[in-house]
């Protein structure tokens, strides 16, 4: 079995922490938490550390806090010469401190605390610094997912950018189209079976094939009567750059 | 059966014809294209009109032809006293031709040439001067889809609105998305999980609920460097002013 100690208790970390406890290679031999209340429904309570010089002897140690804590915590690490990663899409591998090998265990999905997740399909992007430590994590990512990549810093940073793109802004997105629904009383489920094929439609088509709308037509007629209906000065804006740059893109082809 | 007659040979004309077809209620009693071989796969050549003015009798003539050619093709029909409609999101339905009696009959899809297209979970939005041609509609729609739905003109416009946020707009985010892994060598199924997800969530949570990522924790160490990683200015727009409206929107609540 390989060991593993978890260093957190927000949402990977718990979904971490699932997920290896399904897996028949991976032992999670202790979890630490400031406040063991965290982890109590996931794990023996006698296997919780709430202090980091309590950690015991493991083959990796996964770091799963908050970005700006990661290097801190690295850095208060009393264990040496074993191999330390984290997961976050946006820290450099780099900069985890150096009395331990280093690696990056990034599972690239939106998680909530309470939506189940089917880790199968879950991308996980690893990165170690030398071969023998980025097979472990090999093992242990083969172990829980079958999408498994190995992705530098340098690509995991432009992976988060894009990540930014198509999660966080398609969200607030969708959120628009569901303020001028509620303005104009119309049910958002109406939007629903578009939204669905819209994110199915590029699994077969490239985006830039599946492209359509006023934009992409050069439609200026119908761009300038939905600029006219819309009054608030954000989603203005927002109308007018995405327009612009889908109009852009056909110009360059 | 209630008589139909298609004037149009797009996607949207030849999707309605085959849900038609499906449908134990309608008989498409012809179809207009000024091109025969556009339908010829789709219905018996000796029901295709190629002529206007050859049009027969029906109790509903669906005239499915791109949006700035709609009133003219109203105009020009020579029926009179008959149900007229168009399936368009961005028409209004008083720019049909006075003589005959008008409505709307709108699927709110994304229709792909090639793509199948499954009409029970598409809404159609319905509109009509009178209750007697409305119940028609309605009942058409019902015969093909599960969701039907009374839209007036203004909110059919603040519903096209949407759809470009939650489609087109979504879509050339995708793209963005897809360039930045091209330009770094990711492969682009990397983000596919996620972004099946982020559709998905939407399901369950309000967009408001589902938002997360480094604007909604106005997180500027994050932004700043996202905005540093980006060199095309379009893309650099599109990131400030996204995460500009996320950050007033948490204001807001």
């Amino acid at each position: 079995m390989i060991r593993v100690v978890i260093i957190g208790s927000g949402n990977v970390a718990q979904h971490l922490i699932k997920a290896f406890a399904k897996s028949s290679i991976i032992e999670i031999v202790q979890a630490f938490s400031r406040n063991k209340e965290n982890l109590t429904n996931l794990i023996d309570s006698s296997k919780i550390a709430t202090d980091l010089n309590a950690l015991i002897d493991a083959d990796l140690y996964i770091i799963s806090v908050s970005d700006n804590a990661i290097a801190e915590v690295s850095h208060q690490l009393k264990v040496e010469n074993k191999l330390v990663v984290h997961t976050s899409g946006s820290i450099d591998m780099i900069d985890l401190d150096n009395k331990n090998p280093k690696g990056v265990f990034y599972p690239l999905q939106t998680f909530s605390k309470n939506a189940a997740v089917n880790f199968d399909v879950i991308p996980i992007c690893l990165e170690a610094e030398n071969i023998e430590d980025y097979k472990l994590l090999e093992t242990v990512a083969k172990s829980i997912s079958d999408k498994v990549f190995n992705i530098n810093s340098n690509q995991r940073k432009a992976l988060h950018v894009s990540a930014v793109f198509v999660n966080n802004f398609v969200n607030h997105l969708y959120k628009i189209g569901n303020d001028i629904c509620k303005e104009n009383n119309i049910p958002f489920e109406i939007l629903q079976p578009l939204i669905q094929e819209t994110a199915n439609k590029i699994t077969s088509l490239s985006p830039n094939e599946a492209q359509t709308g006023p934009a992409k037509r050069n439609d200026s007629q119908t761009i300038n009567s939905h600029l006219q209906f819309l009054t608030d000065e954000n989603q203005k804006e927002i109308y007018k750059i995405l327009t612009k740059s889908i109009i852009d893109n056909g110009k360059k082809l």
